[in-house]
Formats: C-alpha cells, structure tokens, sequence
C-alpha cells in the first residue's frame, strides 16, 4: 500500500525525521510517501499558523488522491484541516494526535500528553473533546520547547521533556505518555525505556492504523459529513479548486 | 468608529447585501467598511469551503487592523478562521453564530436555529458545543437552500425558510430563531412579524456587539491564547507573513 | 431609551453606585432609572439572601413595565430571579453576569471571575452552568470582601482584589476578568490599567446589551418558558399580583 | 419525629391532600405537622409563582426550626427554595423531585416522569441537572392538567394521567413513572397497579427518607454552601429576618 | 422485612461487623441476613477482584429472592455486580455507594469520598459518574488503608483515615464525608463528632432505603434494563444457573 | 505473533466463526487461537450473563498469558472484563466494541450501531460514554435477533440486519456501521456491499490493533489502574487465584 504522510509544515529536516519514523515501522509492501505542503508556515504553533497550513495541506491530499495513494496522514499534532481533507478524500484521512490517543487507550487507562508550547494547551483540550478522549487524559502537559527544536534535540531539550513525562505520570497520574509533537516521533522509545510506561508516539501509530484499514478495505464514509464538497468557482490562488 | 465587515466568501452581492443590514442598525458614527477576500471560494458549504476561505479572510483582518479599523466581524455562519483573527488582531473579532446566539439567550430560554444545507447541520452544532449553547438550543434545521440562491430570494425559497422556521417553533420549542446564514441577514425583519417569536440574524448582532465592546474600550486580550503568533517563516503564497 | 436598572439589595449607596456607572457609558438618549426594591436584604451573599430579594425585586419589574421602559437590567451578579422576571417582562430583562460572561468571552478565549464571598463561589459556579460558559471559565475566586464594604472601597480591599485578579492570570491562566459584584462596578477600568487584561463589569456590560437589543427592536418572547404566567390568586402580602 | 410538611403553596386542600398521604406511609411515631405560606400564589406553575412563593415558605422553615421539628419537607415538584431552606435549617429538608428521583433510581435504569403544565419541562429537566439524574431519565412528559385540578381528580383528569404514563412506557422506554406534583400523590397506588410499573410519589419518598435521616442522627452540614447566612438588615416586609 | 445483606468478599470478620452496623440501626421489625459468598476473594480492591467476586454474590441474591428476603443489599462500595443482581431479584438491590451518596446529598452541597488503595480511585469515580453525582463531590481520597486492615482498626489506622477526611474538608470543601469502605462502617460516628460534619457509612444508608422502599411497597421494575435474564444454558460451575 | 482470542460465551460454533473472521484479516505471521471459557452462559445478552461469563473468562486470559501470546481479544460487544483482564495481563487486551468504535470514527463523523436485542441498549450507551465516543454515535439499535440465532443466519434475519442498518443510515444519519455482536462477523463485507457505506466488525478491527500494538512494542501499562492485582486468598471454586 501507499501513504501519503504529511508534514503540514514547510520545514523539510522535519518531513525527513517523521518519513524515517513511519518507515521504522511499516511493514514491507507499505510505500511511505513524504512531503510538505509548498505554501504556509516553517513550523505550527498557533491557530494562526494552523489556518494557514491547512490551505497549501489541502492541495497535497489532492495529490496523494490523484497518485491513487490508499491513506493519508496529517503529521501535525493540531490535526489540522482534518474534517476537510476527508471530504475531498476518498481514502481514509487519520490524524497523528487521534491516532496517539487511540493507541494510548488501548494500553493505559488515562494517559497524559506532553507537548511543545504553552499556548498549545487550549488546542490540546479541544483535540481530545474532539474526539471524547477528555475523560480518558490525566492532562496536557507544556514543554516550551519550540517545534523547530525538535528538528535535532540535545541533551537538555531531552531532559526537559523527561522531566515534563515524569511529572504527568508522578503528579497527574498519566499511565502512558502521548507525544505531543511529530518532532517527538524518535524519542518514543528511548523515552519508553526509561519511564516505564508505554509512550506513544502518533506518526509510528497513524502508520498502522492506516495499514490496519487499508487491509480491512474500509474508506472514508462518503455519506453525510464527509460527502464530497459541492462543485464551485474558486477564485484568486484557489482557482485550481474550482470545479 | 470603523468596522471591518468581512464576508468570508468571494460572492461580492452577498458582501453588499451583508453591507446594507450592518450600516441599517449601524449607530450614526459607526463606518461599516464591507469587503470579501481575493482568495477562495464562491460560498461556503462545506468544512473544505472553510479551510480555504479561511487563509485569504485572514489577510482582510490584517489589512483591517493596518487601516486602523476598532472591530472585525467574520460574516459567515460558520465563524470560519475566529481564533486564528483573534491572535493575529488587537481589536475585537466577533463572530456572526456566536454574536446571534448570544442574543437570542438574552430574549428566549430555548432557541432554534434554522439554516442552509443538511451537511452543515454538524458544524453548527459544533458551534453551539464551542460557545456553551448548545442546552440553550431546542435544535438546528437545515432547508437545503443553497447559500448563494439567498443573494436573490424568490417567493419559493422564502416560503420554505418560513416552514421550517414554523416547525423549529411548534416540534422542537424553539422560542426563538437564529438565522443560519449570513445570506438571511434582510430576512429577519418580515419573518419575525409573521412568526411572532423574536428572529435574530448574526450580521446585525454582531455590529452592536462590536459598539458595544468599542464603548467600553475592549479589545482582544494579548495574554494567553489570543497573543500574537510567533514570528517564523512562512512559503509560498504566504511569504508575506513572514517576519 | 429608558433602562430600569435595578440593584436587588436594599442598600440606596450601592444603587447610587452602579447608577453612575451605567450613566458612564450609556449612549446620549439612553435614560437610566435606577432603583433598588422596598423589601429584603441590604446586601445579597446567600442563596437565603437572593430568594428573599426576589419577590420584591419583582415588583421594580413590574413597576418597569408600567412606566414603560424599553430593558430592565437585574444588577446582582447572581441574576436573582432572572427567568422570574422574563416571565412578567415583555421587554429584555438582562443579568449582570451572564452579560459580562457574553461580553468577556469575545475578547478573550479564557475568562476568570473574581468575586466576593467563598460561600458565594457554588452560585458563581451554577451561573456558568445556566449560561454554558463553564468551559470558558479558567476559575472562580473568592476575595471574602463582604459587598457592603464595597460601597467605599479603602486601599486593602482593592488590593485584595487586584491581587486575587492577579493570581487569576498568572495561577488560572484567566485572560479576561469578569469582577463578581456590582459592588465593583467603578474598579473595572482601574484594574484593567493595571492588570494589562481586559477586565469587563457586568453592569456597563448589561447596558449596551440592552441598547443593542433595543436598536434591533428584539424583546422577550412570549412562546414558551417565557410566557406570562397564569393568572391566579395571591394571599398575603403578594395579594397584588392577584389577576 | 416531628416532619415539617410544606406545602408551598396556598391552596388549602392541596394541604391536607398531602398530610394524608404523608401520614398514610409515616412510621407510629412520625408526626406530620403540614402547613402552607400566608403569602403567596394558590398554586406554583411558572418561574414567577416559584420565586414568590420561596420568600413565605422561608418563614415556614423557620418556624419549623423553631418548634424543635426533626426534619424539613418541601412539598412542591419544582423543590423552591430549597438551597436557601437549607441555609437557614440545622435539620435536613428535602425536596419531593430530589426525593422521588433517589427512589426511583433504586428501583429502574431509567424513570419517566409525569408532570402538570408544559411550561415547567424547563423546569424539570434543571432539577435533573442539579441532582444528577439526567441520564436516568427516559423523558418529561407534561398532561398539561392545572395543578389546582389536581384537588380533586376526577374521571377524565386520571385516564389523561394514565395515558401519558403508558406513553412514557411504551414510547420512552420508561421503567418507573415519577409523578410531577404533589398534588398526584394520592394517585400512585392505583397508577402502580395498573400500569406494572413502580409508580414513585415524592411527597412519600421525602417522608421516608426524613425519617432515615433523623433515625441516622444525619442533619445538614453547617460547613460550607449551607452554612447559616451572614447576619444582616432587611426592611420592609423581610424586617423579621434582620439580626 | 427481612434484609439480605451481602458482604461480597469472603472475609467472614468483616461480615460480623457490617452485620452489627447494620443491625444497630435497623427497625424494630427489620431482621437482617447477613451472609458472604462461598467462592471469591477475601477483598476486593480490584476490576479483577470484583469482576471474580460477582460471580457467587449473585449466588447469595438468588438465595435471597429463595428464602423470601424483602430487600438486598450489597455491602461492598464498588456496588459490584449490582445491575446483574437487580435483573435476577424482584425486589429492590441497593448498592451501600449509590445508598451513601443519596444521603449524603440531602445533608450537603459537595461531598468528600474518603476510601482505601489509591487504585481504586477511578472505581469511585466511575460509581459517581453512573449515579450523577459526580458535580457534587468535592474529591475522592485514598487512604491507601488495605481493606483488611479494616478488619480490626488500631489507632495508627484511625488517625490515618481521620487525617484525610479533614483534608477533604479544608482543601477540597468538602461538606460532608463518603467512607468508601463498608469496612470503614463502624468508625462514622466517632468520625462525625470530631469532624463536625456528616459522616456517611453507606451500609447503615442501604438499610434505611431497603426499609424505605419496603414501607413504600417499591420493587424492582422488570420492564425493560432489569426484565428477568433469557433463559438458556450455563456450562461448568455454572450449570445451576441453566433453565 | 499469537493472538490469544477469546469467544466469552460457551457456544463452540460462535468461537469457530469469529476464529474464521479473525484469521481471513491476520497477517501471514499472526497465530490466532480461539477459544472460549469452560464455564459460563451459552450467550451473552444481559448484566447477569455478562457477570457470569466474566469469572471464567479471566482464566483463558490468565492462560494465554501463560503460553506467551502477544495479545488478547475480548470477542463479545459488551467487552467483558476488559479493566479486569487488564489487570491480570501484560500484553494488550482489546475489547471488540472498543476497537470497532475507534476504527469507525476514522472513516465517519457519526457511525450508527445495529445490535441484536433491545434489552442490550443501555449496555451500548454505557460502552459509548466508556470510551468517550458518545458524541460521534448517531444512535444505537436493536434488531432483537437472538445471539445464538446468528451461528447460522438466514435469509431473513438477514434481511431484517440489513433493514435496521439502513434505517440507521436514512433516519438516524449513521454515515457508517457498527455490528453490535461478534455473531455478525461475517456479514461486514456483504452489507458494506449492500449499504454503500463502511460496515465495521469489531472482531477484525481487533485483529488489527491487536497486530498494530505488537508491531509497535506497546504493552499493557502496569502503572496506575492496570497494575497488578493486590496477592490474596481466594476461596471455594476460585482457589487457584490464591497467591
């Protein structure tokens, strides 16, 4: 199979780091395509950022779909533009953080979520009543580390984020540990090792879901909420959507 | 004082129409400055249509906010893109669902919406869910019409608002009505005389939200979730954000 | 226009008070009549407090309504007897905090309330409820300044306040501050000076909600919850209402 | 055991209506003292009606107090005042819904309940919020019979109460009916046997639960919400409460 | 009436001593049976425990139901197995958690559970959330007391349990105190005089509502979620339950 | 890697079924060995048979773990014992109904659940609030075919499957299918054929996650709720528990 996994941002080390995740784990016939959208901003840290992002995201779902890929991933722990790009999907769409805290439910009774910046909390809230993981989240833990940081980490970006892990677990009671940034994506075992709880990273979890429903033959539902959107004229440097 | 009125589709007869309900209950001092992006599409219907209006609409707040405007209204009834304009404006953004539903609380206990297409039925919802009303809402209706046959309305159309607007009122109890669109804006007037239940419509609530917040010297709170995004890099189209 | 702006408690400096404020931001044509009822408490700090203030703050409703006022506005921060008076109004009858609740949470994504007595906290607590603001409220906190020492606020009572306001920001994350009394009323530009947080006064609030709602010609509906009530006898001291 | 039985209403009958069918369940030393407020409305059917009624049955409470009574009854559907009562009381009060839910809730998954007016569904749904029992409840159904019709019960009044029960049943999914009025108390018995489902009363149940309070030595705790009120002046026809 | 009350672990020490608190309260005519049951654990602190423990406790209510017991109570806070045993029994089955928060209720605004290993936290939370009373409890604490040690409680334990119920008052406001052990059963009333609140035993809290239902001729309603089991074949140790 | 799959009824043609289901999804190195418990209800279709079932069904988990699988699945949609089983194993434990719901909410905003009996609804509802997927339920019903009817299905318990799905995609808005029992496993792939939209199995979504967990090296966390049961005596047919 192929999948199509999108870093939303335009920072390419970042596309690189997430591609070697996801190929550690796929299995052997699935082909990881990776890329970053040609519009928007270097890294997404605000709904800002992410409004933007999701534009230029848009245009390279549209690809994988024209490449006739059999899953797409949004490789950005916002999840963003996720409800549009099953719309115009016709094969499944799975977002990193959903994917994360599916795979966190199934080993952990609540799990805790450690992410980049401060200001990303509320985003993480609304994620998790998303999806109704809000019940099963000892909390949403901050780092202030910086998403272009994680493009190569040292040793003390490393420490801060171990530090920040084991206050979820010793203070809040997280049983696991969702990652919250695909800049995390290699950390996840060592992180693991030495926490002693599972730790979840969403690319590496997104890849297998994506297998698991293209060995199942289950597609985007084009009933109701995902149906595909209604032809219209698309004006300026959207024209390309025009229909 | 100055408002940005932004329909967020490209449809420049909805931008007038929208224009002409704000500046008729508008006070004498307040200037409504109507405009609509360059970028996206025609109408809005669809979580596809709103993630790509969302980017151009963003560079009217910004141009707004640089012509020295005191308020921006987003005239669409999804209230596409509310948080990412709010971290990038110092002046208050106010949507036009939120700016309706807090109206209609103030003058019903339970109210109902009544909108375009069945498809959006989840996005509203996801509103009321966003803005705390949804215990305040007897349900929301969908007609079908298609939000660009609101530009002109015929008798027909009009005729199948006012049923299902009959039928908010006797099934569901709905003691008032929220007009889901923004291309409803000139209705609200004569379906009120013939409903006898208050009938709001979001454009005009949201310019009196906006004289208010102005006669009280409110502006966007810089501290937390709406401060400015970081300044970082940005491709493409959107280099102009870069900073 | 003409506001009946009501102070429950029977305390002629506090309605004096927020009379003044009202005045402060009330448009040229807006004519506030303040008053406070004959009978019940000096101030309102108990569920006990507020039952026994409604049934005369009833009556200031109904005196309204025959003068011919165009809003009422109920200026205790528990909105005593709210759905009480809608039912007898024709015209909008507004709370103080869910106007300052409406109004905070367009200029902020968070808001904290800081109020006055730490019994009084549960009440705050079910307002937010009513209303649906309670996942947009970073927090309630008390100051236990009692509300009569509001009427003359000395040097320790408002820093007292500024520092719970404080605390609220920095220990909440609150973004906005909505001020839980009436009592407070004239404090609010001060702290917002000082705070650097947009710090919103529910009575002030309540009368632009009331002027705006007047402007767009929306009164209480009359179908349903907000249906004038049965006629019926009273004995006692309640033999007026009598129909 | 002394029970302070309130009706808070002033209807006479509805009175004696519920001393009997209180005395009917008490234990052999129970004594019922039932009573009615001098002032207020002769039946409570809306927002309005409760809020006047509240201010008199405080003085019943009071005086119950006074008279070394073991415990409190509020015997109207909507609990009026029941928070304040508590306030002021040292002995538990109990509200007929509170009551008829906790038993209901012993003896069904989910209980249907069966009221008077239509206008007070709001009402009813709020008292399953504020105790909790929301999602136990299969639905409120309104017979939309007066509740002074409920003085004396005539052919057509019981089979429109009995229809709507089956209706509960069949169409809800109702497992046991709670009967909405006090004023339906005398009702249960022959509901119960016809329907084959248990019918709850709340006056009864509140009765039982009075006497497991008092034979459990439990009375309301004066830390924290219900703690006595602060002293303070009242004027006018509240000036018996100031201390 | 003949009350079947259930110690569901195999601990026939703890059976003793629920069976003098429930005894020391009951009626004059109420005769209690207290039995545990053949098979199971000597605790239960546990899913695991729990999940082997209802196994046979249902054994004791269908010799209940046998025997002609008017109610059964299971003295156990996780309320193990307890829609199961209302679905085989005819009469009413209380759980002594569910029993304990109904009281508790009526004599407070918030509660405070205080219970035993720390990782039965998220039991107690469950058993809030399925009776609805989890918005009026002001926290659950462990002791991290094993239910053994419950057995016989030496001073050290005391002060213990003691210590985290004036935490539960002074951090959390708590009102009243939940004890979360049937265990625990005897100790409420020194607990209540040096607290000053009240204290909630659940198992004295189930015998007053069996006895309440009982006086009240309510039992289990077998329409619908408690409808008596379809009949079929059981294997192995369970074949006595085959029809 | 083995599968340790568990049929929770005694009925061995069930058990060969979904082993058959199971194994046409696994990956060429996935082992699956089915089985059911030696003791228990020849189906599940109640509280009471649910709780039976669980004893003996802990033991093939204990079991499996013994003979070193690398996953069990809990094949029954109420997914008995799921907290339980995860107490006592360090391998992944997956519920059916869990793992239907979080592959179903990849592929749809709202999927509809079709079960067999009526009585199982609430046990649904409960699974659904469990899991936090509530809110992306279009609702749940029941076709009230007998579970041990579906061993061998005929034309018209298919048909009468088939119409209950479509009933939930026209009038309930289910843009997907859930198949509320493990006996429906077979029919996914026809009626997703039939119905146009996707029809998710619990028993494969399991395989899958069972398979995509082992690929990542993700366990059962032992910290927190899921750590392993305290060591105590266990009696009569629960000795072997003993530790």
């Amino acid at each position: 199979m192929k999948i199509n996994l999108i870093n939303p941002n335009t920072c390419q080390g970042m596309t690189e780091k997430i591609a070697i995740s996801a190929q550690s784990v796929a299995l052997p016939d699935t082909h990881i395509i990776a890329s970053s959208p040609l519009h928007g901003p270097v890294s997404i840290e605000s709904a800002f950022d992410e409004a933007i992002a999701s534009a230029a995201l848009l245009d390279v779902i549209q690809q994988g779909e024209q490449q006739g890929v059999d899953a797409h991933i949004i490789a950005c722990f916002g999840d963003p533009a996720l409800d549009a790009a099953r719309e115009i999907a016709t094969k499944p769409v799975i977002g990193i953080a959903g994917a994360a805290f599916q795979l966190a439910s199934l080993v952990s009774y609540r799990f805790g979520v450690v992410t980049t910046m401060t200001r990303t909390l509320p985003a993480s809230q609304h994620l998790l009543q998303r999806y109704g993981y809000q019940h099963l989240c000892s909390g949403v833990r901050a780092t202030d580390i910086a998403v272009l940081a994680l493009e190569s980490i040292d040793h003390n970006t490393y420490q801060a984020l171990k530090k920040e892990c084991q206050r979820a677990i010793s203070e809040d009671g997280a049983e696991a540990i969702v990652l919250g940034c695909a800049g995390m994506s290699d950390l996840a075992h060592e992180l693991s090792q030495q926490l002693a709880v599972p730790v979840i990273d969403g690319v590496v979890a997104a890849v297998k879901l994506a297998e698991s429903l293209h060995q199942l033959n289950l597609c985007t539902s084009k009933q109701g909420q995902y149906a595909k959107p209604l032809a219209k004229a698309f004006q300026g440097n959207f024209q390309h959507w025009s229909q």
